[in-house]
């Protein structure tokens, strides 16, 4: 393995464990030796990526987005759905994603810019809206902005509250019921029957970029 | 003032006392004696109230849901709407609704039942939707428990954007975006045009029911 390949997975291991401790811990209880312990890395190797516990709460913040990545399909809303999915999927056991999740809604240390989190699902979420309307599936009355926002704002509680009640099992179910009821008004009406908002779709869509990642190391 | 309502008086000062100090601290950090200390009462008129801490969070997030008595309208949808609006604006202000709603979304210590606060919310908005079903306001294809479910975490997550972004001074045109994207999946298509959405509306009946209150006192 090459050396930057290497720094590349040492970053990630680093990553994963401090999305761990602060999922388990939130931000306030959270200490680098402990992310130290549970990531097997010397303080050499952490410091030499991440500066400081605030910084590595930024970096899992900001990798969340980055590793929703969803494939591209024929009707823009269906990426949004699938994105939705796939984060509620993995919201069950993925460390980075729980780690992310909980830093994003905790009230506490206002070191940790919650707002840039809040700000960069919405332009997520937004970006996409706007290719949908450029596509001719948006309604006129929607202000892409305002629903982006509204939509982002309305996952963040309806994961806590399924992780409050069942640990996150029940998230894709939530999230299921909330496109049924918010996409009327967001679709116009002739593609709303070709949507896939089937709570499965989340386990389905990262069983197959998993296998594929997996196919992808074992050419390379 | 009769004994009793001295009591009653004393209990609401510690409650509020209790859920501001919730509010700037969270659960984990807050203490009794800062409790006391805002409140100005004895440490034996506290106890008097309430046995410990677990017990004042417990009761602030029950006052939260008898705090938001709606006055009753034609359609009962209406009422729905504007608890949520009532809500919204007094989490700008409302010491108590402040530190209930940091209680019922923080993670953290598991001493504090949120499970319990968010299910009297869900049972609050089920019971809403099933007397507006009774009416003939609702959708057949409507399943009123999961879409009160699905209200109430929604709004969880709107209110934490708010807090995040704005202190919650946004928080009535978030909720007025999210229930103009819910309402035609929920509303016979008739009532839609006669619901309120204005996000003004929180306000305006928040200072009514103020000056029945101060009304009220006068008249005693």
């Amino acid at each position: 393995m090459a050396q930057q390949d290497r720094a590349i997975r040492t970053r990630r291991v680093i990553l994963e464990a401090a999305a761990s401790v602060f999922d388990e811990l939130g931000y306030d209880r959270a200490t680098i030796a402990g992310v130290l312990e549970r990531a097997g890395v010397t303080k050499g190797a952490l410091y030499f990526h991440f500066a400081s516990k605030e910084q590595l709460a930024l970096a899992v913040l900001e990798q969340q987005v980055i590793d929703i990545a969803v494939d591209p399909q024929k009707i823009k809303l269906q990426e949004l759905v699938d994105a939705g999915q796939i984060l509620s999927f993995r919201l069950r056991t993925d460390p980075l994603q729980r780690g992310a999740a909980r830093l994003s809604v905790e009230q506490g240390s206002d070191r940790v810019d919650r707002n840039q989190s809040m700000t960069s699902w919405s332009a997520f979420v937004e970006g996409l809206l706007t290719e949908a309307r450029e596509r001719g599936e948006v309604l006129d009355s929607v202000d892409v902005r305002e629903t982006a926002e509204m939509v982002c704002g309305a996952f963040a509680g309806l994961q806590i509250m399924s992780k409050v009640l069942t640990n996150h099992a029940d998230l894709c179910d939530r999230l299921a019921v909330f496109f049924q009821h918010i996409l009327p008004s967001i679709a116009v009406p002739a593609l709303l029957a070709r949507l896939d908002l089937d709570p499965e779709r989340g386990a389905k869509l990262d069983a197959e970029i998993q296998a594929r990642a997996l196919a992808g190391e074992e050419v390379a």
